[in-house]
């Protein structure tokens, strides 16, 4: 999942730094070789990890991989899958060798962890604001002649910034900048098409800058129509910058598409044509990657219905996090040894999906009324339901397998997860930089 | 702030790391030694940082170690803070340097990152249950004679556990383990005090473990009278072991006390009398270290109005998040450069404090009616008030301070902190391993 050109050299060094005792979910008491991992035939369902313990299944993250290069094939769309979503080296270089045309980062330092790793095209969907945050971004630029880093502006002040810093640190090309729509009442972004229009006009005129395209997040949405109706407007934008002659690179990138709506994204910038110079559309969903058992499932379920995709034959969720019963206080409560440091818990609590005693053997699926009521920092309360026998035959020791709702604020909550195959053996180990 | 004779090493050996850019907080495009941070003359008022940052405000931090300090001694108790509120092994020396008696943590990879940088004794106020975790305490404890470690049981089950793992792992000397005391429809401990003095008799019993005293933790609760009811559960569970003669340590370990009770913990302690050897009455505050401006901040009010405590001698808040303004896409909404990532949310959103325009000068206060409504993960949204100047003077590019509620949730979102002085000019980095 690694060996690219750029950065193999950091991605290696990774493999080759002694982990020392404490990391989260490993179960080592003297210092290990990261690339040895893999070999030391743990296996999670017999407790050889530590716990709690992230682990990502091989198995779905390949299928999720090739799923998402099929479904941008079949739309004539590029993906640049937002990175803040893991921040992990190895993840990006497994998006980029399966076609992603660039990662997508939030800001100036996870553009630095990128670089770092060999990452040679960022889509920074965010305005950098910060003077020492552009000139970081500049800094890489400069001493990278190859690299290429697209960032947004969604008001004059940003541009008058973004020039002024330009113009203190020259590049050798100009900075190519994509104008934000945003949506009323919620994030950043110009509210109407005249405001987006007007910052379109201010980077044609900025010495140093070049309006590259547009750039919008539907996320923030809940309705399919308004969807539709945003890509239109970001696809309007295109088309009058277009016909003012506005754009100053050689082709137009227009992106939108987070987890949940990106197959009407793609859709709507097909309709996109007659344009003066080749159009470059752009996906940027981050969690299509490991996919969830919360929002994201449920939001994937409707893509799936919208798009005709068979039940089984979707995005698969991938991360899971493995705890331990460590208290049996109540007839119906289990206290598990995984928190609010562990798992998501921003946009519905971990589900708990199965148990297993450890040693050998496959783990057996929880009730489905079992459920996740709580979470401390360090803790889950895990309520078993009435009259079911869960609630004599889990004891303290069994191991609880859960899946989480919102893979990015998994992800940050673990600077190494486990990579294991479908009987969960220890694989291998992926990095975060958060 | 350092300067353990054990962990001496390890925590030097930070100060010699060389740090990469991409660190969140730091504005450095070539690798740095963490060490030659505090002479960088950083001014975040100045903008010098990256964006967002979390600094420590070590005016605050050395107020509040002093605070504490002389209110254990005022009340005769010993500090064991628990160390998985900040994970940082600078900070960890400050307070075992300020008297700390030991560092409470909550699992296995706490205990072994606060061994690897010098802390010689732990009271792990949990239950630990997996095999793995249970052998790397062990291991530790195998290791290092010298090196002392408490654990929590609530069960027959626990002790069982902990027994089995200590036979096949013997230690040369008895692995001390406190019983747990808790609360019905809370976590884990027992429920009950029958079944509390059932584990410490089996505690007896067991080969290889002794019973070294009760544990109970009272911060899940809201009511006063019922934290002092607990505390008398406690006291009263202590007594009857004594009676029976089950206590196998010198002296009798006696702990409870989050960050919102402490002084009645403290009170509660201080009758226990006549037993057959010392008494050692333990709290184990882990946020009075930083206070907050939140959850914490209104508990304490609460125990400094019963403790006599004047409006400003009580702890102060150490910890702010500053971000910068991205965006101002509407008159009453700011965007700021921080989100799930950076402050906790889990107790209440992050409280905006502070405004500067980057250069000389202090900053001003914020209206108390401007209020952070929501985070994303790299996004907050600042609502300013109707009617206030702020929303004609709010500029993209300004920074806003902002205080936060819960630093347990805050400090795990920071590799990283940046200590200041009271002017924000950056004086030193602190560490965390989360």
């Amino acid at each position: 999942m690694n060996a690219l050109p750029h950065g193999g050299l950091a991605l290696s060094s990774l493999e080759e730094q002694l982990l020392q005792p404490g990391v989260k979910g490993l179960p080592i008491t003297a210092p290990l070789r990261q690339g040895a991992i893999g070999v030391q035939g743990w296996k999670l369902l017999h407790g050889d990890t530590s716990f709690p313990v992230a682990v990502l299944k091989t198995s779905a993250l390949r299928h999720n991989l090739d799923w998402m290069r099929a479904f941008c094939e079949r739309n004539k769309v590029e993906l640049a899958p937002h990175g803040k979503t893991t921040m992990s080296p190895q993840l990006f270089g497994a998006q980029l060798a399966n076609g992603a045309w660039g990662i997508t980062l939030a800001n100036a330092v996870q553009v630095q962890v990128a670089h770092r790793f060999g990452v040679r095209r960022v889509l920074v969907a965010n305005q950098l604001v910060a003077r020492s945050d552009v000139r970081a971004v500049l800094q890489l630029l400069h001493d990278d002649p190859d690299f290429e880093c697209f960032v947004l502006a969604d008001s004059l002040a940003g541009v008058a910034r973004l020039a002024e810093e330009v113009a203190q640190h020259p590049l050798s090309r100009p900075l190519p900048v994509l104008v934000e729509l945003g949506l009323s009442g919620k994030r950043a972004g110009c509210r109407t098409l005249d405001e987006a229009m007007t910052v379109a006009r201010a980077l044609e005129r900025a010495p140093g800058l070049l309006l590259a395209g547009f750039e919008g997040y539907e996320g923030l949405l809940d309705d399919p129509q308004a969807v539709e109706d945003f890509v239109r407007q970001l696809c309007a934008l295109v088309l009058e910058a277009d016909d003012e002659g506005l754009f100053g690179s050689p082709e137009i990138l227009v992106t939108a598409g987070g987890s949940g709506f990106f197959d009407l994204v793609a859709r709507g910038f097909q309709g996109l044509h007659g344009l003066s110079r080749p159009l470059r559309p752009v996906l940027r969903s981050g969690c299509y990657l490991t996919s969830d058992h919360g929002m994201y499932q449920v939001q994937l379920q409707r893509l799936d219905r919208r798009e005709g995709i068979k039940p089984g034959e979707g995005l698969r969720p991938a991360l899971e996090i493995w705890s331990v019963v460590q208290s049996r206080p109540e007839p119906g409560l289990a206290i598990l040894t995984m928190g609010k440091r562990d798992a998501s818990h921003d946009a519905g609590l971990p589900v708990p999906l199965w148990t297993h005693r450890p040693g050998p053997g496959a783990p057996h699926a929880l009730p489905a009324a079992c459920e996740i009521v709580k979470m401390n920092d360090q803790h889950a309360y895990l309520r078993l339901p009435e009259g079911d026998p869960i609630r004599d035959s889990l004891a303290v020791g069994d191991l609880v397998g859960c899946g989480i709702s919102h893979p990015c604020t998994t992800f940050d909550r673990w600077p190494l997860l486990l990579a294991v195959d479908d009987d969960y053996l220890v694989r291998g180990a992926l990095n975060t930089f958060f």
